[in-house]
């Protein structure tokens, strides 16, 4: 089935759940009127259906691939890619005075999220030019501002992010790759990075890498890192690629999915770089990019699910067979009630991870307009939240749309797969999922929960505006809330911080579960507890929500059990 | 790193929890001594760690071809599959007066889970044949069974299943493939079948087809089906394998995983077959042999679940990242508590899935030895549950491994990636986990709930005993049995049979769940509620078991809210 954008979903979400039109009443996004935003979905709808969706198996089925030190992109990427970039599509939340749009990152991640359900492979290459961006708007030189932004927002030119190397992967303060002055202001960067996402391809006339490195006299950790700007071909002054850097690819990764996203191991052999940001702050720069990223990653797995979800109705819609049982038969396996199961679990479950992630993305763009402390508090506790939850709900939706292909899911052939195999990275690259639960359990609750009881204020008071004419609906989400917030004060309790690691992912986990219910709430209230809408979140809150009962168990059960047994028990 | 068979484990489970003595004290079993028992542990173990284990990732690198109709195995594969047959480890549970040794099924599962996790794609192959052994020996005419039996035993010559059609995967009762009587005995077999696992080879000396077909005067359904053996070579007057049946590959699938088991696309043109069982019988044949594969998949599940932990295992303990906070650093990734817990739950669900497949095993044999109804309907009520819940374990546990990996698990050099692409079919062949629940739900609950309240009360009775000695492991075993009970009443009571489809495949999950737990507590019991059994033991119920709460919240929630969305809301 070919993908059509869930652009009423968009709407609906934006109208009633996140609220865009308080962000659209701030000055800094003045320009995201009803008209702008429509227009916006409506034309970014259309690339992805029509330019992007085709090229989805052509990318897996002919992966990226080095060829003499040389990238050779997938069939039709370069096309798609271009398509991208004239509709400028690859930043359209970037400031206008370097020609971006200056556009809500709610809205952004509607367009990403449609780009990534088309083609999640070539949909990488904008999300990482995309952080990149950001991170030079808050932290480069006007210079570098001056010749980079433009060819980045343009997409002529196109970023990476450089941290892991081969013994530092999630402990980045342990990276090795060195940075030495020339003496002309410029350094020379030395080391190797993996797992470089679009680490180069054969369709902008450069690649931009921002590469973690030390300089001579940094300490260690995190606080001896400082961040570069190593770009494939060195500007010359009017600012055109001219001599090639001494960086190279050396392989690409054989991965179970994205084959046409080519993730490099990129040697830097005296590579001149340009300090971005302070020296051995590399760190803070670095988080500012990885935070738009998270909640990118967390679009690219509700991206997925949406794409599976489509496939599989497309499919049991189609397919007869067996006998139906349903009110309303339509002779197919839609029909069977198993198989209606897992398609309203799909399209619930995206619901709930859709509105997580936007309503991440809506305190992002409240924070950047307002500067409020609230704002920022609140956009840094939902970023964890929404990378492991997105992308959970991605893998597991994912899986489910093989399941309802029966024994033609797991043929390749159908494209039911191909989405498990690409999604399956989102849980793990931009920080995994443990790390982000790690992250919120202990950093996101440092401030003694503070954030995390303002969101669960704000949850309760919605369900007490809901008790009298939605029960069935407020009542349960009233008492998951009240569960979740015993837990939460147990991990604030706890001074053992393993004790907290050991219950973080089920404890995040259970706030997604939670803040899902809220929001199908939210939408059930918005449509008076009538239609579809309703349904769904009934169907959420009634079978779906009291998960949370048995991931509260797992979070505050401390971790004493998790040590009983010793590595020979595990090997026994 | 590379896999050891749990022997500890399988000796565990049988001296202590599913009743091997019991079954050893059968005058059909009384071959099953301990000394007996032990020899084919061991010498399996080895055949699985030595022989089988390093041809894994050479099947998965070089998937089996069709070359001008002639299936070409992966390398290895023909060797590997010599020792299998030569070691006799095609069917020890066949009747000794066919060459086989007679064995219970507890013991070939334990044999089968250690093929499985050394090689699945190879492992399927003998797994096919162990079935088709079964309903030759149950359903077969003694001519049939002298000139083939032999030969399957000995693994000269192979089985395969051809049930499904391209319009009848689920709905065999909608087959139309054809069988003519030949007016000598025989029948003409024509029509096509799809997903036939090994359905062609280069290693044995023949290839047996059981096929389903209809005979002229057929009726409609499931009832006009019969069975046919239908062999690639037609056996000579000496039993040797003759000339050329008129059948043929016409493909290979690309499939997600299982490279190197072959699934073909059969073509009968009027080949000859021999009916088995009576006519318009077949699928009473047919299930003699799904219900023994049903078994075989379940243990498929746990097998690679647990390739998959000790591949994560090995992984973790010798990866170095970041700080330690555990009580006793080892410097690896073993350490951190979110890693703990994922190999922790592999361990736990591992034990619960084995466990639960196991005693399903032992009730066949207790069945067979016996004859006792009792038996019968045990068996027959855990089927579906030990297939759902080792199958969805398997998939459950393979992708956690791949997460333990972090960036290096999406490699596929690692391997962690192919336990997850190999498992993932065996939540749908052999009847999809959609289809084991409504025969739960459905056939399994017609006796009223006989068969399921003896269930519960055997693990009420044991968490009873429990409850003086290990009241924080009894309690909530009784407890979560408690629940179940109420809906298994509930199921019981729906004579709407879409109510009990609706809740189907939760209700199963909690039936696992529960089970899982009580053999947990059968564990700590045994060891007196201390050492690792034990400590795994506190896991799983103090923290897997809460599950049981929001399965059951899915089970008992009836048809309606699954119906209120229709085809256009989906689309919408």
């Amino acid at each position: 089935m070919p993908y059509r954008a869930p652009v009423t979903d968009f709407q609906f979400l934006f109208d009633h759940v996140v609220g865009l039109k308080q962000i659209a009443s701030t000055e800094r996004f003045a320009d995201a009127t009803e008209d702008v935003v429509q227009a916006i979905l409506a034309e970014a709808a259309k690339l992805s259906e029509e330019v992007l969706a085709p090229l989805q198996r052509a990318g897996d089925l002919h992966p990226a691939r080095l060829e003499n030190g040389v990238v050779r992109t997938s069939p039709g990427f370069a096309e798609g890619y271009q398509a991208v970039a004239e509709g400028g599509w690859v930043s359209i939340a970037a400031s206008p005075e370097h020609g971006g749009m200056g556009l809500p990152m709610t809205v952004t991640s509607a367009v990403n999220e449609m780009m990534g359900s088309a083609c999640l492979s070539l949909q990488v290459s904008p999300l990482m030019t995309q952080g990149q961006i950001e991170a030079l708007e808050h932290h480069a030189s006007d210079e570098i501002k001056a010749i980079y932004l433009p060819k980045l927002v343009s997409g002529a030119w196109s970023g990476t992010m450089n941290l892991t190397e081969a013994h530092a992967g999630s402990d980045v303060g342990s990276l090795r790759s060195k940075a030495e002055p020339n003496g002309d202001g410029t350094y020379a960067i030395k080391g190797q990075k993996i797992f470089i996402s679009w680490g180069d391809n054969d369709f902008t006339e450069n690649v931009c890498h921002l590469v973690l490195a030390r300089l001579p006299d940094a300490g260690p950790g995190t606080k001896g890192i400082s961040l570069f700007l190593v770009p494939k071909f060195i500007p010359d002054a009017q600012g055109a690629p001219g001599k090639a850097n001494d960086l190279k690819v050396v392989s690409l990764e054989h991965k179970l999915g994205l084959h046409g996203s080519p993730t490099a191991v990129m040697q830097y052999d005296g590579a001149t770089g340009w300090l971005v940001g302070e020296e051995h702050d590399g760190m803070r720069a670095m988080f500012t990019m990885m935070n738009n990223a998270r909640l990118g990653v967390s679009l690219q797995g509700i991206a997925a699910a949406e794409g599976a979800m489509q496939h599989a109705i497309g499919y049991a819609t189609d397919r007869a067979q067996g006998r139906s049982l349903a009110p309303n038969p339509t002779g197919t396996i839609f029909d069977h009630a198993d198989v209606r199961r897992m398609l309203t679990t799909m399209k619930a479950e995206i619901f709930a991870a859709r509105a997580i992630s936007l309503s991440l993305a809506a305190a992002i763009d409240m924070e950047t307009a307002t500067g409020a402390d609230e704002w920022r508090a609140r956009a840094a506790f939902l970023t964890p939240i929404a990378k492991a939850f997105g992308t959970e709900t991605g893998i597991a939706m994912c899986n489910i749309g093989v399941q309802v292909h029966g024994g033609m899911g797991y043929v390749e052939e159908t494209g039911a797969a191909q989405y498990l195999r690409d999604v399956r990275v989102t849980a793990i690259y931009e920080g995994t999922n443990g790390i982000q639960a790690m992250d919120l359990t202990g950093r996101k609750l440092a401030d003694g929960g503070e954030a995390a009881y303002a969101i669960l204020d704000e949850i309760e008071e919605r369900a007490e505006a809901a008790r009298h004419s939605l029960p069935e609906l407020a009542e349960p989400v009233w008492q998951a809330t009240e569960s979740l917030r015993e837990a939460t004060e147990w991990m604030v309790a706890q001074t053992d911080m393993n004790a907290r690691f050991a219950g973080a992912l089920p404890f995040l986990r259970a706030f997604g579960r939670v803040l899902g219910g809220h929001f199908h709430l939210t939408a059930a209230m918005a449509t008076e507890g009538k239609g579809p809408r309703a349904s769904l979140a009934q169907f959420y809150i009634a079978q779906l929500l009291p998960e949370t009962h048995g991931l509260l168990a797992q979070a505050t059960a401390g971790a004493d059990t998790l040590y009983a047994l010793s590595q020979e028990d595990f090997a026994a």
